[in-house]
């Protein structure tokens, strides 16, 4: 039996250059939800590493290390499932990704998403960013279970694509979580936009979790975490500063939105094919 | 060499019972269209028979005859590019579809898309349709060349689909021409969003054109026909009333777009595969 609702709480949590600190602030965080008794806590995509290209090899630990272990025993201390965004993760061969780690209310590893696709932008008198000078990317679309639904999840730019959302449905999501973070050139033109769109063509929850503004950073998030629902009503949107929300999803939702509509039924699969590359 | 500017007018009518009506109109149209020098004229889906799933049998021509052949005269005598929305088409073996030609300024048929969605929805307390009663599906993605680029032509429900918009894209197309007619449920929740989004996800032209509302009817168009940027800026959008309006579309622009951020060169096609299965 799979339960039908869910309680999540979306993190837009500020950037510190400590890991130390940003292990105070989460165990913080945790403390105060403690009563609220969500399901699902996310976080945002390199949540504790300030977001420049030259900080991810700095900052990268291997799986299993500590920050993966933090997380982990906060999870399992607070019996909820935490997506816990991304973090810089560095391989056996010294190769550094962007990695967004998903555990269960055990403190298990139930999900590893790698960033399959790298933000490389050059926007006249906008964002430049090259991610690829340090980072490498993942090749697989993230699917895992959990005890309310199978759940998605991909990192920021992986979202742009139309064809990751895709396959994580065909693949039984329900409710796909992106930690993310737009900036000021993005964020205003294509952010709600692109969550909303996602979840309407796909009939779906999504979920995108960013770090809180931080003017003075290299990069500026754009903030705005956010929660929409299988039809595309936004169910909360945060502005740039630090906080959270927390929202009820009810999967019920889904299906009669899947049943009305029958979108994900009427896909002419045998007109065009849209495939994973099993590697 | 191919232009890098078009001129494009979008033609949100009324419908009318009576294809001799329709065919006065649209007359009337394109000679107080003829000094405005347009490259592109767009109608809606649908524009010489009112949408219901009774009527497209009763309407429905073959290939080359009447309303076909107004459509392609009036091209040829106004020297212009016509997407002549969508008619109801009967087939030698008395199949019926709906079909979207159009036409070059000699008058001659350049593409020809046959929906290959069929609307079917059953919305609670919402809108209820079944195209499938009277109607056949295509089974093909449309694309086709002009002096001006390539551009990718469907219909209304098809555009729901992001697979349909990717494949024109990576067929060549700059422009994504959409004869449509959503309705009061889907329209304020779903139309313009649908259009932005898959400008944005393909970095291309995305032009909705849709009949002018009539309450009366017993399928109440949504209007608001619409033209959006690579970027997903609305250049322009209609209220629900009869009208037209005229568009300047700057294909550099989709160029610009496109180099500055190449979602379509990050594509990871090692990674997913999505293609036409051919017949």
């Amino acid at each position: 039996m799979s339960m039908a609702k869910l309680k999540v709480a979306q993190l837009q949590t500020k950037v510190y250059a400590e890991k130390k600190q940003t292990i105070e602030m989460l165990s913080s965080y945790l403390e105060t939800l403690s009563p609220e008794n969500v399901d699902l806590i996310t976080l945002p995509e390199m949540f504790a590493c300030p977001y420049q290209t030259s900080n991810f090899p700095i900052y990268a630990e291997r799986e299993g290390d500590g920050l993966w272990q933090t997380c982990s025993e906060l999870a399992k201390q607070h019996r909820v499932y935490l997506s816990a965004g991304s973090m810089p993760e560095v391989d056996e061969a010294g190769k550094v990704f962007n990695t967004a780690y998903v555990f269960d209310r055990e403190g298990k590893q139930i999900a590893k998403h790698r960033k399959a696709h790298l933000f490389d932008i050059n926007i006249q008198d906008g964002q430049h960013f090259k991610e690829s000078d340090t980072l490498a990317s993942g090749n697989h679309v993230t699917v895992f279970d959990t005890e309310f639904c199978k759940m998605g999840i991909c990192i920021c730019y992986d979202f742009r694509f139309p064809e990751i959302a895709r396959l994580m449905v065909t693949k039984g999501a329900k409710i796909i979580l992106v930690p993310a973070a737009f900036n000021m050139t993005t964020g205003p033109a294509h952010w709600e936009l692109m969550f909303r769109s996602r979840a309407v063509d796909n009939q779906a929850y999504t979920l995108g979790t960013a770090p809180a503004r931080d003017s003075s950073s290299e990069y500026i998030s754009w903030g705005h975490s956010i929660a929409v629902g299988p039809w595309g009503n936004v169910i909360g949107e945060l502005e740039e500063g630090e906080g959270y929300m927390i929202h009820e999803l009810d999967l019920d939702v889904v299906d009669q939105v899947r049943a009305q509509l029958p979108l994900l039924h009427h896909r002419r699969t045998d007109m065009y094919v849209l495939e994973e590359v099993r590697k």
